[in-house]
């Protein structure tokens, strides 16, 4: 899904997209393909989100972007592996992503297995070299981001999903995986930014993971929506693959309407969460509001 | 492939199987089949190789045992995510391993691939867990780990060894296989062990690791000599897999007799350095050569 960037996203765009490729190993060096993969897939067009969330809650808390670009980048990358592991024959089995081909159309399925294996891999050398002067902290961050990409996160969350194709799901169940598949990993963009950052004390890393996980909810009921309702041209990808899995989303199986009422009260939750979050986090206030009403 | 085991490295073995039935995610939770499909590979009859030489060698440079379960348990636990990759259909298409189905064939595709996500992602969790008092060795040792997982090291090598399959290999391809598909991970359970023992210098850490590397190749090359030669019922998987795939192995390209030449060479180079290893390692050098020297 395209979406048109003020300028000062469009900084934090360029300025992850850097590290990533100062993070990336260079396909001049072996395994070349297997690097060709690896940044194939990170490097497609992508809105770069979760660099964004942790950009504008560590610029919020006054840590630097040098030591930004850690957490930024290495979110960026467990993105971009769930995606490929996510396209897969054996899950999704999609052809097209960001409008271009899935890494294993492009490359091969063993190559994409792999990239996206290397490319987790990568994401905890990147995060374990934050230079931060405090390796406490840099320890938090990795457990947090293996946290929220675990059995009881994105990984479970897209097993979640899977399984939703076989039985038939409740509403709760339908949440479970929203907030699995996506919004643990939206919530971690916003805890690293803040773990990463100064002025981070303790109780702030709770209100600020609540609010990621509730707008994170309400962005994947969004994209379900759009998968439902929008043009496959502009969102990039193919938006059949929900309905020919019988993928049970919340607008397939409820109707559009009520999968609005859903993302309206999980975004109104995040926003009772952030009116208490004493911080200058205009940018993403305003961002989120953007992102979750998008049309396309 | 089944090896008769001492007492004192039964005691490892159950040792580290207590630590990974605490550290694995229950079936009694939510997702239960994933969970069970994560246990019935990290559980499945094996050796428990790597976490027995993390285990010697931090007990003979002082390491509390209660410390050594971390790395021990996140080394088995990579493993067990490799095995399951490296079976898949997408890469050596494998229906037995260690005289069970593979996760795939006694779970699904999308749940093994899954489960091998989850348990790399797990891994970091557990190292992130180690109870040093030290955070700095905690962070040296989720990116070294990180490196001997990525794409130059066991993920790369499975990556050359599919190449292998595709194109003509010399000998020096061929050793580079073993060195980072296998030799990398072995090496990664020598250093472990050694960076998580009060009694460790930073000058042992390169020695330990080069004599686990050259190990770790001659192990390799003795894999893919059974592979050749050996009985596949003792062996406990389908072992025509290598010439199915025609995979290029050094047995299988330059035949038996040279390939146990380069395993004694290498076998060779490690007894070279372990003679300068000043420690009471000697648990380790008899159980390496009744290792490398093993026929089944």
């Amino acid at each position: 899904m395209k979406i048109d960037l003020p300028s000062l996203e469009i900084n934090y765009k360029n300025r992850v997209e850097q590290a990533l490729d100062r993070f990336l190993p260079s396909v001049a060096d072996e395994p070349s393909m297997l690097h060709e993969a690896m940044r194939y897939s990170v490097f497609s067009p992508g809105k770069r989100l979760r660099p964004f969330l942790t950009y504008c809650v560590g610029k919020a808390l006054g840590a630097s972007f040098d030591v930004l670009d850690y957490p930024a980048a290495a979110l960026e990358i467990v993105h971009a592996f769930s995606l490929i592991h996510d396209d897969l024959p054996a899950i999704d089995d999609d052809d097209v992503r960001r409008g271009l081909p899935t890494c294993h159309k492009r490359f091969d399925e063993a190559t994409a297995l792999l990239a996206g294996d290397a490319l987790l891999t990568l994401a905890f050398n990147v995060l374990a070299r934050t230079p931060l002067s405090s390796p406490e902290i840099v320890i938090k961050m990795i457990d947090h981001l293996a946290l929220s990409l675990g059995s009881t996160g994105l990984i479970g969350g897209e097993f979640l999903d899977i399984q939703a194709e076989r039985k038939v799901q409740e509403e709760a169940g339908l949440l479970k995986i929203s907030e699995w598949k996506t919004a643990s990993l939206i919530q971690g963009a916003i805890v690293l930014g803040a773990l990463a950052s100064p002025d981070c004390d303790e109780a702030l890393v709770k209100p600020l993971g609540a609010w990621g996980r509730y707008l994170g909810i309400a962005f994947q009921i969004q994209d379900d929506i759009l998968g439902v309702e929008g043009d496959p041209a502009s969102l990039g990808k193919s938006t059949d693959s929900d309905r020919r899995h019988q993928k049970a989303t919340l607008p397939l199986l409820k109707g559009v309407d009520f999968a609005k009422k859903m993302r309206d009260q999980f975004y109104g939750l995040a926003q009772e969460v952030a009116i208490n979050i004493d911080l200058p986090l205009e940018e993403l206030r305003q961002w989120s509001q953007k992102m979750i009403f998008r049309d396309r």
